[in-house]
Parts: structure tokens; sequence; C-alpha cells
């Protein structure tokens, strides 16, 4: 049985607490956030404190909480030489407090308000300062995840960028999308496939053999009619820095 | 029974034929193309010809070429006044010659040789100059797919943009993606998960909602952390261009 508290109430607490509480193997002994915030409406109003010198005993203190947050709240935790972690992408195991043993827990998926997670597929990346802190997070990510990953705090920041690519990044082009339909009374929902199909191809071919469209095709036409129908400079100028790109990389060079 | 001739050999031309060779509605009477390539493997050689004076009768003649052969492939059709229609996104209805019928017959789709197309959920955008022309097309399409729109030649100009940015463009940033995790030799699989869930979220949300990311957050400290990291001056630029756009979006100006 592995005992876990967590802190914090954000989306990713809440997701968290979410998949634990179905796992037999897991105790979530308690929950702490300033403002008292339950993280499920079935959770009782005693198993969360708002006092971090009220923490109690476990395994392992999961610090869901903003990445600027992980320095002070590590310092400020009352006990030392247990394990404390963070879940973030970005951050080095080293904001941590080296007053308590230190670990990493991060699922590299996006999470949002009610939109719930399947775990099982999601990539745990995880790290540690000592094998038996690394045995005993490989177990915690590997109740929720059939994908758990050791990876040092320099590699997962590489994932991390990449990922801000290929998720925050991509959902902004999703957004002009959406843009460009609404500005016209067109339902957005008739992307909806394609951006479906788009994203299932990548895991049967690599990116690179997937490219299609005008700018690959080096067909200048299309390309200055598209160029013409768009009335946002924002939009023209993406448009315009992706032709390049794709141009460039694939060897057709406007 | 509809009786429809395909001419062209490229991507749409195949995931056509292989869609309609098992709906009981629709006869395939013959293909068309330069070179004589059949559109897969168990079709018979003698159902395609090289030469247009050879085409046989049929309801529909589906110009499933390259944009610029569209007019002077339809200039060279040997007769007039029957449907003749293209399946391109971002040309009009007007580039068919106007000695025949003219339609349009949309999939708003990316196609990809050897992976299979369920059209079921592909939205089929559909224009005709008359309305029996324009039933006939609505048919056809509704063997193949529940979706089928009428849209005039501008809309879907309009379509086809958006669909530049969310299919095209999308797709550069997961090759982007793919290049950073090459460059640091981590697997690029580790972010299909988070890839399929950018992409799944949107049905359940618009983009703005599921907008995420440390742009969004204002998180400066690691906004510079990434374009430090970043190597490649292209990766550097976009890292910029969409923390700005998306800033300016959600109103946190850097």
């Amino acid at each position: 049985m592995i005992n876990v508290i967590i802190l914090g109430s954000g989306k990713v607490a809440k997701h968290l607490y979410t998949a634990f509480k179905v796992i037999p193997e897991v105790t979530i002994r308690q929950c702490y956030n300033r403002k008292g915030i339950l993280l499920d409406d079935a959770q009782a109003q005693e198993d969360i404190t708002t006092d971090l010198s009220q923490l109690k005993n476990a395994d392992v203190y999961i610090l869901a909480i903003s990445d600027d947050s992980i320095q002070p709240v590590s310092e400020q935790l009352p006990f030392t030489n247990r394990l404390v972690v963070h879940v973030s992408g970005g951050k080095s195991i080293d904001v941590i407090d080296p007053k308590n043993n230190r670990g990493v827990f991060y699922a590299l998926q996006t999470f949002s308000h009610g939109k719930e997670i399947n775990f099982e597929q999601v990539p745990f990346c995880i790290e540690s300062d000592n094998p038996v802190d690394q045995k005993l997070l490989s177990s915690l990510a590997g109740f929720l995840s059939k994908k758990v990953y050791p990876i040092s705090s320099h590699k997962r920041s590489i994932i991390h960028v990449a990922a801000v690519f290929v998720n925050n990044f991509t959902n902004h082009l999703f957004s002009i999308g959406h843009d460009i339909c609404q500005e016209h009374h067109i339902p957005f929902e008739i992307l909806h496939g394609l951006i479906e199909e788009t994203a299932l191809k990548i895991k049967e071919m690599p990116p690179d053999k997937a490219q299609t469209g005008p700018a690959l095709r080096n067909d200048t036409k299309t390309i200055e009619k598209h160029l013409n129908t768009l009335s946002v400079a924002s939009q023209k100028e993406f448009y315009s820095t992706f032709t390049k790109a794709i141009q460039t990389k694939y060897g057709k060079e406007l």
C-alpha cells in the first residue's frame, strides 16, 4: 500500500485524485490546499487541510501546484527526509528543497477541467534521488499507466518543449481555424474529422511522410488565393511563415 | 444505380475507388489515367483507359486529378452535357469547362497512400449547376458518408484555408516536435498520446477554452528556458511567434 498526500487544487491535482482513489494499492491519506477546496464532490471536508503543519505521514507528497510555488511550498514543509515530488514538465527536480528526498511525477498529457483522462496510455516521466524512491514512484505510476519512463530533468525539459509545439501551438492553430470558420459562418465541426485524422496519422507514419498541402506542392496559385482570403494580419503572417518553413524543409524554396 | 467514371491515379482517386467498389448502388464503369495505373491490385486492366476518347457513358465523371489539370482535362473531354465534377478543396466549380454540367465532390479529409480512410464520418462538400445533379451528388456522397453538405465554391475555399491551418500546419508542428525529440534521442512515440488528446479535446470544448501552456500562463521563466533549449533558428522563431500570438489573443501582452 502506498500512502499519498496531494498538495494543490488545480487540474492535475484533481485528475490525480480521481485516478488514485479507485486504485486499491493507493490510499490518499490527505489533501492540502490553501482554500480547503474539495478535489471532487464526494471528498470529505476532513480529508483536506489548509495548514501545512497539519500534514500527516505519507510515503509520498505530491506537489501538484504551479511551477513557481514548488520551491517555496517545499521549503515550508514541516518535515525532512520524506519523499516530495512535483508534477511539472518544465521544472528540474532541484527546485524542491533538499531537506526532503526529491522526485518528479510528470504525466505527459493535457489536462482540462471537466474532461476525464484515461491515464492508462499516458506516459509518466519519473525521476528521483535514489533507487528506493525510484522504485516507489515507478510502482505508483504503474498503477495508473502502462507507460512509465525514468527520465532526467534535462530530457524532461526537452520533452516539455516538444510538447508545447505539438499541444499548445497546435491548439492555437485549431483556434485560428475556429476563428476563420466563425468569421464566415461555417460550423467548426466540419473540421473535427480532419483534425482527428491529422493526429491519428502520425501513429502510422512519421510527420514528414504525412505532410501534404499547397506549400508542399509549391502550389503558388492556391497559396496566393489563401493569403488574399485571410483578413486578419496575424493569420496571414502564420500562413506565410508556415508555407516558407514547409518549403524550406522539403526543398522547395519560394 | 449510379454509374461512375474516375479520372486520375493519385491518393483521392484510389481512396474513392476503394470506397465506391463496395457500395451496391454504385458501379465504377471505368477509370482513366495517362499511364494506365491500376487503382488497386484487384482491378482489371481492361477497366482502365489511357485514352480520353475511349471514355464510356456514365452518370458522373470524377476528376480526381491535380488542381491545375482540372481545366485542361475538362476541356479535352470528348462529350458535352454530362455531369463532370472535381474533388478539389481550393478550386471553384467554374474551372471545369462549361460544355458539360459541372459539380464539386470534395471530401474534407487528409489522404495518404497506405492509410485506409473510413469515409463514414468524412464531410463531403458538394456543389452543382442544377438541382438534378445536386440530388445525384448528394446521393453519391450519402452512400459513403453521413455528413453531406451543399457548399458554395466561395465557402469551400474558406474551409480549405482553415483546413490548411488545422491539418498541414499542424502536421508541420508535429514534425518540429519529431525533430526536437530526434535531436535529443527521445522516442517521438512518447508524444503520441498528447497529440491524440489535443485533437480529441476540441470535440468537447472550443479550442480557446482548451488552450494551456507557458504562453497562456505568461510564464516568462519557462518561455526563456525553452528558447534557450531550442538550437534551430526556425524553431525559435516559431516558438516566439506562437507565444506572442497566444498572449495577444488572451490578453497577456509580452
